[in-house]
């Protein structure tokens, strides 16, 4: 029998706010009927919307509040003067086990200030890390941290490769996946001090997949690994170079296409193939940044994700849910810090 | 009348050594007949090359070495062993006046670390910087450090605007180059302690260029700013990122193509825009790091370079000597230290 999963569900967050929430969570109760909702936000715009689903008003409970967490706001400030806020309430509904996780499209650093505060880390795990899935040449490749620890030391960076690999285990399906940490070359002498410390741990201990060792910008592209493992400064810039340049392609091919009556028959031709190449690149398969290492499952969906979008960040989390991830990570915690290899390694660094 | 520029050449640089480098100066003395060249390596393998191009033949000087740096060699190792390779002579020849710039295709470190050694830096100027261009939306995007630097304060990364701006007016004919400070968001407050102290004098001083504050990972591509500056570890990563992100689109451009005849009679059809577009983004037109704050000219054509990558980095390196690249930012730091504000904002810092 499937678990019954309770979302508590930000539904003011992102740019289209109820408008992108409310139909997505209605699309992912399609495909899964027991799935129960926790909404909230300002009832009388959950309400209009809602009335359009009643499978989804049927399966949610409304929770009324009229203050929600601007775009723009600083996480410090929104930790003081939100804890009335949509997205406030849907953290505490977790923390006060009314709700398995929760699901935003809020201000990420608002989000990740108050799930921090309010659900604290899981035992053992340092800081939490923001990870999130890429499309490679091979397949889809899992990224962390992507901005929650602008610094890290090596002990939060095997952490977050542990966590990557159950991640890549449970959400991508990988029985043993390959873990890279990410520098600026593939000696062993390559990097800054951290680096070489978190390199020295991870070939020595036994890990929930297989260390590669460093890998390089372009390996995040090429698939060389399942899981890539930086600190939050560098793995922000490479995700957002990433889809930076992934969007001057598209914007070179619009224009190839344009640029010729010959041009714009044959871009006309392969459209069918166009379009599935688009498909398979849509940023909303993509979407969710998964907030890990706290004592409660939160994701947060892309600011600008519309219903599929936001659909696919509520799987991810209801997903995480049903396969225990939390519990597996400190079963996995557990069982590295149980070796021996682990404390030999720490011990020569330091 | 045009002045004379006498390239120093690492013939035997580069994963196809001599028959990229001789072609490569052969086509650059086409364009530009008043060069004269430099050649260090094997003569055999030169003089067998050279044979082809009477032209080139008749502007160039050949110096036996059958010495070479190899491409994976340590830097510590290449200056302690190599100090009669092909590498470390053409450095030499800059250094002892006998040339006026080299260029090599071999071995990034290697020559990075010879080449401060040898050439110095030039005065007040703490460090040096490799620079490269970028394809981006709006035209090219100057970006440093790639890589010379891994850790980089705020004085570094002053002068690396510096640089990057006075080089940006040079190479890409920028009258007020836009200097974008790069950052995991653009509000004053983000990222680690020396981004902010470099935000803080870069806003206060006048530069050779207008800064435009922070900018992220997306606005490389985007061509928000002309000179991204950043340390040596995000510079390398980002730049590998975008280069492995163009390459799977292109790889994903080729399966589409391949998907359907439809798709291949269309992709038949665009061929001409296809190859247009194509040459634009041709990495061999992007070649070229370029090694700033040297008291010399050194620049380092791709490992992988054919004849028109490396031709690319030699009219590169003559452009600078042409323009008097080091006397413009000697003068431009006098004009920046000697600015109140620069001091001002230094003092707060501290």
């Amino acid at each position: 029998m499937t678990k019954s999963v309770t979302l508590a569900i930000d539904a003011m967050g992102g740019d289209a706010g109820v408008e992108a929430t409310i139909p997505g969570c209605a699309l992912v109760l399609k495909s899964d009927p027991t799935l129960k909702f926790k909404l909230y936000g300002d009832e009388g715009q959950i309400r209009t919307v809602l009335s359009k689903y009643p499978a989804l008003k049927a399966a949610s409970e409304i929770f009324h509040t009229d203050s929600y967490v601007k775009s723009d706001e600083r996480p410090g400030v929104a930790l003081r003067t939100g804890r009335n806020s949509s997205m406030r309430l849907a953290i505490n509904a977790v923390s006060d086990g009314e709700a398995d996780c929760v699901i935003s499209s809020g201000n990420t650093g608002a989000l990740m200030a108050m799930a921090k505060m309010v659900l604290k880390c899981l035992p053992e795990i340092r800081r939490p890390a923001i990870a999130s899935v890429l499309p490679s040449q091979t397949g889809r490749t899992v990224m962390l941290d992507l901005g929650a620890n602008l610094m890290c030391d090596s002990e939060m960076l095997v952490q977050f490769a542990l966590m990557g690999a159950v991640f890549a285990k449970i959400s991508e399906g990988h029985e043993r996946p390959r873990i890279g940490l990410l520098n600026v070359g593939s000696e062993d002498m390559k990097g800054h001090e951290e680096l070489r410390a978190t390199h020295a741990i991870l070939s020595r201990v036994k890990m929930p997949g297989t260390y590669k060792g460093f890998v390089e910008g372009n390996d995040i592209p090429l698939g060389t690994v399942d899981v890539v493992v930086t600190d939050g400064f560098t793995g922000n810039i490479a995700l957002k170079t990433a889809e930076g340049v992934g969007k001057l392609s598209q914007h070179y091919l619009r224009t190839t296409f344009k640029s010729s009556p010959l041009a714009m028959l044959g871009g006309l031709l392969a459209l069918p193939a166009l379009k599935k190449l688009k498909a398979k690149v849509d940023p909303r398969l993509y979407n969710g940044g998964m907030f890990l290492g706290l004592d409660g499952v939160c994701v947060k969906s892309h600011g600008s994700a519309d219903a599929i979008g936001f659909a696919n960040a509520v799987k991810v989390a209801a997903n995480l849910i049903r396969n225990d991830f939390n519990k597996r990570v400190a079963d996995e915690l557990h069982k590295l810090t149980s070796q021996e290899s682990f404390f030999a390694s720490e011990l020569e660094q330091n």
